[in-house]
């Protein structure tokens, strides 16, 4: 694969964003040949101080842009695409508010405009509303689309703060900016709203169509009030259908236990698709953060070098193993008498299987012990199992269920 | 649009996902005319019993395998894969057992073979994997694939019910086949890890590769033991990569409360990808049903039929509503003496807001009114708070936030 055509990629903007892309296309520069059979290269890399735009455009087959902001990246994407370079941009106020203009300028010119990284960072929300769901009809789009919200009403839930400390909590550990305004008011999130009615209804939907608030009002009693309930407070933005007309919103709002938004937490973003022939198609995932947004920037460059729909193809041969790590519950039904519970334990011992917790429920003849164990290669613990089905104290099958114990967040 | 060259589909067996589709097909025609610019026909249909191969085949530019199982749906795939046809398929045991050949047939041919609706129904993670993640990194897939199971575990957790009783409710509501022996002993998840597997890591993975386990075993003081300590018991499909092995599982397990497939319940998939670039990936929604596995189909057909990226082009134009009808929670500082109550309800009834709740907390000046509303337009809502504003025991300005409490599922 080192004769791989090579593909030229100019890049708008050199900030966080710009920064984790180079870096991530520098280390996956392999899987992108290994999926598209061509070697991404920076033709050169354009920031509001230094490089010449005409120059590297020329230069390049992909524009990849990261400035932000509308201004000049509305001028430089428009430019772009005109000269038939195809367009990824991560930015949420150039699509909402200039949609219609770049749209038309990517139809003219034949080139791709792609934007998954400018809603819910990682979250391929954008590709599964235009590819997956193209023909579908969808009702109702509904999103928990800013991070710093979520974990600020999180916050607040979880440790009783009021808005104010949860805010401060947020901009201590980068979760929110010095000045939060855009994303305490709703601004954001409606923005991105714009963006996923847009693609959801087919319809010009602009930044102005979206009313708005925010979590600024929100006090610790409403979030005492949603947990004596079981509700959980989110800031939610839905699009929805109603015949001929639609709205596009974004509020606070409680939302029952059993809805598919309500188990999101911390910064996390997630997006819940309706329609009659899917139900609901929910994707969740951390909100923006400078390694997801640029691995979403990364897919649509991978899906413009790539040109059509990949054909899997095996290009490792990984052996596949079964003795892993894994931590256990383990249920035995035993007699309760002195003895009992040495004897198990000397067999998980021998074994190097240690214990994390142990209940032992019942009298007489019908006591159980439950036990769970750390995490251990499954071969000792199976070894231990088989051992144990020969104490004479055991009243019926032992039963083990492996437990995820880690923690993803 | 009404001139819109057609694409002719021939059809692979006509069940209840067949039977599906054709009447998604002709609901959606209009819309995939708008995203692909080309009008879908029905070449033909093969039914067991009926209709020739060849002929259908000979029509078609794109085929449609329905028929399940893997005689003959392996040998009609891949003529119609070497006789230059895009393939699209919901078979997993096709996929699962004859991959390599089947993907090697449609490289060569330089055609597409989709299979979206093989794993999780309408849930685009096929999709997701080959496209979005295609240069990412991916280290674990974890997924709740199998609806059959995951209703069980749900039915045994919140009635208390034996395994066996839970299967029958599962049966009586056609979640569960009369044979169910595929589902409840891990297979048919098995066939979707190895599936899943192969996208995440590029590697040849057959079924064979796959070490199961079932939920036959499990005892409803085992789901008593995770509702005492928070867990949920799922039966979970993981495949990980550990340095240069791979390993692939199926098995029933706890999963701690935080964990996002915890949630996951009744009938419902759900699939979670990690990467170091994307943290993690979660997206969930009903399992296979006829419909949503023909939505599946549909997505895979129109992205065959648009051959490459579509850039949005509005093609409607709705007007924007912002009156919708809303629950509300009103929180309301007021004076605690006779008559406040009885004020705040006049003004609620004579705007014709009607109270689902009301909750009064505190004595003397600190008294607070919390009210959940019914459903209402939310002008009469907001009328009625403004004249509220107007009652001289109020203490505070009202308070007032939206609640979602439909129910999705």
């Amino acid at each position: 694969m080192s004769g791989a055509q090579p593909v030229r990629i100019g890049l708008l903007g050199r900030g966080t964003v710009g920064g984790a892309f180079l870096e991530l296309l520098s280390r996956r520069e392999a899987a992108v040949v290994a999926a598209t059979g061509r070697r991404p290269r920076i033709a050169g890399v354009v920031r509001r101080s230094e490089g010449d735009f005409d120059e590297v455009v020329a230069d390049s087959e992909i524009v990849v842009e990261l400035i932000g902001g509308t201004d000049p990246a509305r001028e430089y994407v428009l430019r772009a695409l005109r000269e038939g370079r195809h367009v990824v941009t991560a930015n949420k106020q150039l699509i909402a508010q200039h949609g219609d203009e770049l749209f038309d300028a990517a139809r003219q010119a034949g080139v791709q405009l792609r934007f998954e990284a400018a809603v819910a960072g990682a979250i391929p929300v954008i590709r599964v509303m235009q590819e997956s769901l193209s023909a579908t009809e969808i009702t109702r789009v509904s999103g928990i689309v800013n991070g710093t919200t979520n974990f600020i009403l999180t916050e607040m839930a979880s440790t009783g703060a009021a808005y104010s400390d949860a805010l401060g909590r947020a901009q201590e550990l980068g979760y929110a900016e010095a000045d939060p305004t855009e994303d305490v008011n709703g601004a954001d999130a409606a923005a991105k709203m714009a963006i996923l009615a847009r693609l959801a209804f087919h319809s010009a939907v602009s930044l102005d169509d979206v009313a708005y608030e925010g979590i600024e009002a929100i006090q610790p009693d409403d979030l005492a009030y949603a947990k004596e309930f079981g509700l959980s407070l989110k800031l939610l933005g839905v699009a929805e259908r109603h015949g001929g007309e639609i709205s596009v919103r974004v509020f606070p709002c409680f939302l029952y236990r059993g809805h598919p938004l309500a188990p999101i937490e911390g910064a996390f973003n997630a997006v819940t698709v309706e329609a009659p022939a899917i139900t609901e198609i929910t994707m969740s995932g951390p909100g923006a953060g400078g390694t997801e947004t640029a691995s979403a920037v990364l897919g649509d460059v991978v899906s413009i070098i790539a040109g059509e729909a990949p054909v899997h193809m095996p290009r490792d041969r990984l052996s596949v193993t079964r003795d892993l790590d894994s931590a256990f519950y383990l249920h035995l039904e035993v007699a309760d008498r002195p003895g009992v519970l040495a004897g198990v334990a000397d067999v998980l011992g021998r074994n190097e299987v240690s214990v994390k917790s142990v209940v032992q429920w019942g009298l007489g003849e019908d006591a159980r012990l439950v036990m769970v164990m750390h995490q251990c290669p499954e071969s000792r613990f199976y070894a231990a199992l088989s051992e144990m089905a020969g104490l004479e104290f055991l009243r019926a099958q032992p039963r083990a269920i492996r437990v995820i114990e880690e923690e993803f967040v």
